[in-house]
This record gives C-alpha cells, sequence and structure tokens, in this order.
C-alpha cells in the first residue's frame, strides 16, 4: 500500500554518520543496505521504507546521545522494537534513521515482593512473562507476537491482547518509564509506586504515542499472583446478543477469573479450520457464532466455577453447545484455532481489516449494521468479525467475494472504512482500539477525534519535539 | 498554617463581578462573606482562604463560559468540589474565584451492560456508589471523605483509599473525562471504551492535576461485579514484616479477592480506642501491630479462603490472634476503629503528618528508620504509623511527646518532615501518596522530583494555562 509518498533521505553527510557511528560502535551501525532491509519492511510486506543508517544503541545514555545529535541537525528518528506493528508506526517511509531497541534488553530488577518488575524497552515480551513465571508470577500481557514484539514497542502501541479483559491493556500494567526526550533529555520516572500523588502524569503521554514525543527505554511493570487453575471452554451460541448475555453471566460468576472472552464468527473459525495447519473444529456440529472463553484462579474452584456459567447459559438457552478443554493440549488446540484467524484470512483472498471497539453493550447491534453496510457497498463481501467481546473490541475483516478480482477489492479499502467508521463513531467507538495510527489511519484521524483533543495533541507534540524529529508522519 | 502569604484580591470590578453573576444566575453567584466562609476554609482549619465571589455553575456550557470571561480578564480560577482536601488546593489562598462544582450533580448514564458510569464532577462519591449498587455493580473507589467529596475532587486529586489494592487509584476507575480548558474549550475525552489507541492519552493529565490544567467537568467511571460476600479480619501480629509476609500469602491465596490490607501500629489502635466513641479493641490481648484485612467475593469461598490464609499464618508463627468479622455489625466495628484513626490523634496534642509511600517490600525498613530517626530528633516524640500496606502507603503521622508544647513541636514541621522525606526518597518513595500537593507541599516538590518531570510539568502547564489562571499556586 503507497499510503506514504516516499522523499528523498535527509542529508545525512558521511561525517555525521561517522558521528552517529562513534556514540553506538562500528559494530552496531548499520549501513549495509542488506543488512538495513529487515529494519525497513515488516512481516505482512504492507509497509516499504528506506533508510541509509539503522543505530543499535546498548543503553539508555547511548540512545540520549543519538536524540541529542539528532536534534543538533535535525536528523529524523524512527524508534523500532520487534518490528511486528500493524499500522507503519515503525516504518522510516522517508529515509530516517532507524534507532533499534533490541539491544537494550536487560531486566533491571525484579521484586516479587513489591510486585514490579523493571526491564528495558527491548526486553521481548516472552522473555519478561518468562522472567515473571520464574518469581512465581504473573506478567499478563499476550498477544500473537509475544515471541518477537518489545516492552518498549508494548508500551509506545499500548497493546491490548488477549488478556486485557482482567488485567487491562499495556497502559495499565506500567507504573512508571524512563524516556529520552527529542532533545536528549532523560525523564526518569521509573517508579515501583501505585500511590505517587507528586505531580502531573506524564509516563501516560508517552504510552501510546508510538514513539513521536520521546522514545521509551525502560518500564516498571506491574506483576500479578500466578494463576494455578486455568479452564477453557469453546461454546456455540446462536448470536453476539447471546454472547454478550454469556458474557454477563461469567463477569458475575468469575469476575476477575475472568481472563478471555472472545467471540469469534462462524466464518472466522471456518477459515481457520480451512487453512490452518493442525487446526481441528472443537465442537461437533457448526454453530452461527463462537465464544472462546478462559478463567485462571488461584485456587482450584476455576473449573466447577466455568460449568457453572456454561449450565446456567444452556439453561437460558444462550449456550447451544460447549467443549471444557480437557488437557493442556486441548486448551492449546482451542488457542491455536483462534490465533490462526488473522493469516487464515489470507487464502481466501483480500481482507480489508478494522480494529475498532465500541462499548461492550452496542457489539452485536455494531456487528448487524456493519455487516449489512459493508454487503450493501459490496454485495459478495464476506464479513469476519471477531474479536474480544469482553473489551468491545472487534476484528472487523471484510473478505473479498468469492473469485472476485482481489486488487479491485482491496482498492476499496477506504471506501469500506468510511462506511465502518461511520458506524463505530455513531456508537460512540473507537476506529483503532488496539493497533494504533501509525501511518495507516493518520489521515483519519482528524476527522473522527475531538477538535480540542487534536488540538492539545499538536500543543503536546510541539513541546516536546519542537523540530519534528521523532517519528515524523506518524500520528499527527 | 501560614504557608501562603495572602495578596490583595485581583481587582474584580463590580461590572465583571456583574458578569460572572449573568452566567450562572443570581441565585448561584455568591458574594455574601457570611455565605462565602464555607467554601474558604476547610474542616481542620489549616488553611484559610478569601474570596470575592463564589460562582455555582449548573452545566459544562457555564463553567466553559466562566473561564472564557476570566481568561479575557485575568480572573485566576479556583475550582472547588467538596472541599475535603488536606493540602489546600481547593483553598482560594489569595482571593481567586471560586468555582464550587457542586451544581454539576447529574448522572448523565449508567451502562451496566458496558460496566461504565457517566457522572458529573459535583456528583457525592458515596451517590455514585450508591447509584451502581442500584444496578448491582460496584464503583469501588472508598475513603473517609466519601458522603461529601465529589468526583471531580476524587478524580482532581486521584484519590486513593481503602480498595486501591485491588481496584487501584482513582485514575484507574476513569476511562474518560470532560474537561473545560483556561480558555473555555470544551475537551470531550468521555468515552466508555476500554481500548481506544486513538491519539496521545490526553485525560491522564488532568487526573492528580488539582485542577491546575482545567476544570474536570464530568467522567466516565469504570463498575465493577459486586461482590456477594464481604470477610473482615481484624489481626495481632509483632512486626510489620510479619505482616508482609501475611500480605504474600493473602495474595497468594486470594488475589484480586483481597480488597483491603490495612496495617496498623498499636498506638495508632489505643489512640482510636482511647478517644474514639463507641470504639473497642477487637482482640482480648494487645499486639505490637494489626492488621485489618478484608476479602470480597463474588461466591461464598470468602470465609474459607479467609480461614485459609489466617491458619496458614498462624502455622508460619507471623499471626499471633486474630478475630473475623461475625456479623455486618462487627465488621463496622472494625472499621469504625480504622476510620476513626485520624481524628483521633488530635486529643493526644499536636501531629505532624505524611502521607508517604514506599515500594511495599521496603515498608518495614521505612518504618523502622523514621521511626529511629523522628525519636532521636525529638526525643519523645511518638510515632503513630498507619495506612495501606498492600499500596506501600503510609500515613505517617507523629504525636508530640506526652506533655510537651504542641505549638512549639508543630514548629518543627519542616524539620520533622526533612527527616521523613530523606528516608523516603532513598527507598524511591512519594512524598506525597495520596493527598496530592496543593500549597502543603509544593515547595518540596522540585527538590525530591525528577528535574526533566518538572521542567515537562511546567512547559505542560504553560500550553494549557498560559496566563496562569487555573488554581495559581498549586502543585506548581
Amino acid at each position: 500500500m503507497n499510503l506514504v509518498q516516499p522523499s528523498p533521505a535527509p542529508q545525512l553527510s558521511p561525517e555525521l554518520i561517522a558521528r552517529f557511528r562513534f556514540i553506538v560502535g562500528d559494530r552496531y551501525a548499520v549501513t549495509d543496505a542488506a543488512d538495513i532491509a529487515p529494519y525497513v519492511t515488516e512481516e505482512r510486506n504492507l509497509f516499504h521504507g528506506h533508510s541509509p543508517l539503522v543505530l543499535r544503541p546498548g543503553s539508555t545514555a547511548e540512545v540520549s546521545a543519538i536524540c541529542k545529535l539528532a536534534t543538533q541537525h535535525r536528523i529524523a528518528l524512527v524508534p523500532q522494537g520487534g518490528n511486528t506493528g500493524l499500522v507503519g508506526g515503525q516504518t522510516p517511509h522517508n529515509g530516517e534513521v532507524v534507532i533499534s531497541m533490541r539491544r537494550l534488553d536487560r531486566i533491571r530488577d525484579v521484586d516479587p515482593a513489591s510486585n514490579t518488575m523493571t526491564c528495558e524497552a527491548g526486553v521481548v515480551l516472552q522473555v519478561a512473562q518468562q522472567r515473571a513465571a520464574e518469581v512465581d508470577r504473573l506478567f499478563p500481557l499476550s498477544l500473537g507476537a509475544e515471541g518477537s514484539c518489545t516492552i518498549g514497542g508494548n508500551l509506545s502501541t499500548n497493546a491490548g491482547g488477549t488478556a486485557a479483559l482482567a488485567y487491562g491493556v499495556a497502559r495499565e500494567m506500567a507504573l512508571g518509564l524512563e524516556v529520552v526526550l527529542a532533545d536528549g533529555r532523560i525523564l526518569d520516572a521509573l517508579t515501583k509506586l501505585k500511590k505517587d500523588n507528586t505531580g502531573y502524569n506524564l509516563h501516560n503521554l508517552f504510552i501510546g504515542a508510538e514513539g513521536t514525543l520521546g522514545i521509551i527505554t525502560a518500564a516498571t511493570l506491574k506483576l500479578f499472583a500466578r494463576p494455578r487453575a486455568v479452564e477453557t471452554a469453546f461454546v456455540g451460541l446462536k448470536s453476539p446478543a447471546d454472547a454478550l448475555k454469556l458474557l454477563a453471566i461469567s463477569r458475575a460468576e468469575a469476575a476477575g477469573s475472568l481472563t478471555s472472552f472472545e467471540l469469534l464468527a462462524d466464518i472466522a473459525v471456518d477459515f481457520s479450520v480451512r487453512h490452518g495447519i493442525d487446526v481441528r473444529a472443537p465442537l461437533a456440529a457448526k454453530h452461527p457464532w463462537y465464544v472462546l472463553m478462559e478463567l485462571s484462579s488461584l485456587r482450584d474452584e476455576a473449573r466447577g466455577t466455568l460449568e457453572a456459567i456454561l449450565e446456567r447459559g444452556m439453561e437460558d438457552g444462550i449456550v447451544d453447545d460447549a467443549a471444557i478443554a480437557a488437557s493442556l493440549a486441548q486448551r492449546q488446540a482451542f488457542w491455536k484455532l483462534r490465533d490462526e484467524m488473522s493469516s487464515a484470512q489470507k487464502p481466501e483472498g483480500g481482507s480489508i481489516k478494522h480494529d475498532v471497539s465500541v462499548p461492550v453493550a452496542a457489539v452485536p447491534d455494531f456487528i448487524a449494521e456493519a455487516n449489512a453496510a459493508v454487503v450493501k457497498l459490496i454485495p459478495g463481501s464476506r464479513p469476519v468479525p471477531f474479536g474480544h467481546l469482553g473489551d468491545g473490541n472487534i476484528h472487523y475483516n471484510v473478505s473479498q467475494p468469492v473469485g472476485a478480482d482481489g486488487a479491485a477489492f482491496m482498492a476499496r479499502w477506504h471506501e469500506v472504512n468510511a462506511v465502518v467508521f461511520d458506524i463505530v463513531l455513531r456508537m460512540g467507538g473507537s476506529i483503532s482500539a488496539e493497533h494504533g495510527i501509525g501511518v495507516l489511519k493518520r489521515d483519519e484521524l482528524p476527522e473522527v477525534k475531538d477538535k480540542t483533543a487534536i488540538e492539545l495533541m499538536r500543543g503536546i507534540k510541539a513541546m516536546l519535539d519542537p523540530l519534528g524529529i521523532m517519528n515524523p508522519g506518524k500520528v499527527l
């Protein structure tokens, strides 16, 4: 997709490149085009960037020195973690210098008594999860890319994922941050404190700012008690409205133990079963809708609670069929079906994607209205809605009509967007629930956001990055 | 305490007063000194302010019109909710115009399916709690002043309270805000969405800003499932270190069901029993330390879990004695002892107060070191530490030596502060955990806060309130 017109690379003289190299050391300054390639493209091949220089600093001080030098010479920077973002936020679309944060991968402190862990930005999410488990704690953030995405990227994009229902999004897992500002100043807002009312809340400005206000170099994260019992069910039901009723029952019975509640349209499950490797349908018969739900408990009552929820659902005529995972392998199989849902859409041709949220109560109406509107716009197109019902967050994807021309379908991306976003906004929803703005939705933002909010965002950007060198062209 | 030198009231011409009156209507513009008195003093009589005019707007539009006019004429404003703040943040120390928000008391929306409630700023906390209960939900924020403090004040000061352990501080209960800026612009950042990654996080700037960046006029709050079973225990033990061990056991057994864990020094309990009305000691014998803990559960297992925790504590030699409340009346009696703790210090003479937090694991060391340092500084002085151990938040109060001169003792407030804050900061703590900065700690702030953080705070203040009319002299 050609969302951003590439412009000539900035004047980065050999002398200036040498000065940047000197900061990180020759070994960690990448200038060879072939070595740069993995940093300027991304997995889905949707965004292609270019850059004359990738810097791989090993410390906060080096990040600070890079920013200072960049400010002196007005050199634009793009910070990058695991390069797994979905909205082009981590890509140097206009020849910016890339700062790869992956070498800042120290876990500085683990404090199980205070339930905190301080990680540098380049720590891979899965590594953070494992380190927490080693001290018998849970770091709950969990998403598809967890094997390669980094804590810095998770916070810069305010990642959501499958555990947000119980534990919140990435923002809610950070107690404090260390941030390098555009001019090289280091903001030390790291803290283990849950309660600290000394002045304005600064760290939340940088969370979800996609690197446009500063570069997150470290974070103090919350840890939680590690669940002893995890129980997972795959449920067949008639409608999103029934799924919403089941959610209400589940919340009343399980409260904080309800750690996932995913709504899946039949077509999404069909695609996964058809195209996924080793993916099977968990239920014998077909149902119009499915719920993948999980309870995590410190004690042994999770199974009993889950059974009580499903029984109540059957009594109320909400649940048509359900399977509880009998083993870890079966549980993983349920989740594999869910995890393959995105990639399983590829073999079905063009897919126009939305990552939206609406108030939880509005999800059934949203899906019904969006389906009708999209099919009216493009007859034969196949809506594939699935996502985190408990968070009101639906990945509302639309696959092309069977046998249609994929390119022609994809060319209508913005048209389909417009129809879907209209419904989202009318319902008080968000056009980007968990993936962020990046470049993908940048041009839509002023249309959907409160005017005063946009003015404040511009004011904050101007204050923190007056030269506009921090991830330019993203978000705003 | 004469923390702020009163200066002459600003030039508020009769004509300008008339224009302000016109905005809210004559009935809601208070100009009579006797009627103004309740707005410029506070319950403890620690802060005395003065003001020529108290405005009582009834809508966001009226607040906006007031701010617009104030900007045009550079008139300073002090927003006020229930006037229960403890740091002088709501007091017009220099003759500012007071905006009392209490008439903005509509609950605009209650949505149990989405688990949200949208309240105007003047809604009294207890009213919000009751409204949530009416739809079988919990709004968990709870603090001593809940009968008169308001949602707007709670958010502006980022209130903590006794339920923060499980549900977080006020910040974590707000999904979005409506805010009137200094120039009258209205920021509509109200949202029911848990996931919304469209741009910078603005609403958190205003939470905890004590009205210095804008006036919160409404908030969308999170609701939670209402617990069915609440079980409360009063525990006697030997030391804060043992209390910390009991906390670890409690977290491992009860996790999110552990809704309160208060640490109380014996002297704090003694004062409460001695001076409180109808307050009795829950345990037969005396113990050096006590814990007041509570479990809230959706199901019936809370009692069993609490018993298991206490048994384990006794087996481990941590718990010396414990009583579980056998009735609602007994539970209320336990809490009354805790709630009277602050006022019970008054009859014991001068009391120098601190509201600090340190990492949870550091609480025992903090108390030991602070006790030693304070008694060394003022021999005979009586440290009265108590507070929210699970949040690392200790109300570290110091009562005067028996028979000493109260005024002379109170004159050493800053000396005692200095000694205590030194220890807090060395341990990575905060000098204001939940009460805020106001004027009380304003002058200390630059000394304890990261230099870059202060610079950013000043930058944000200058951007949002260039004329300095929003609650001037507070925080910064």
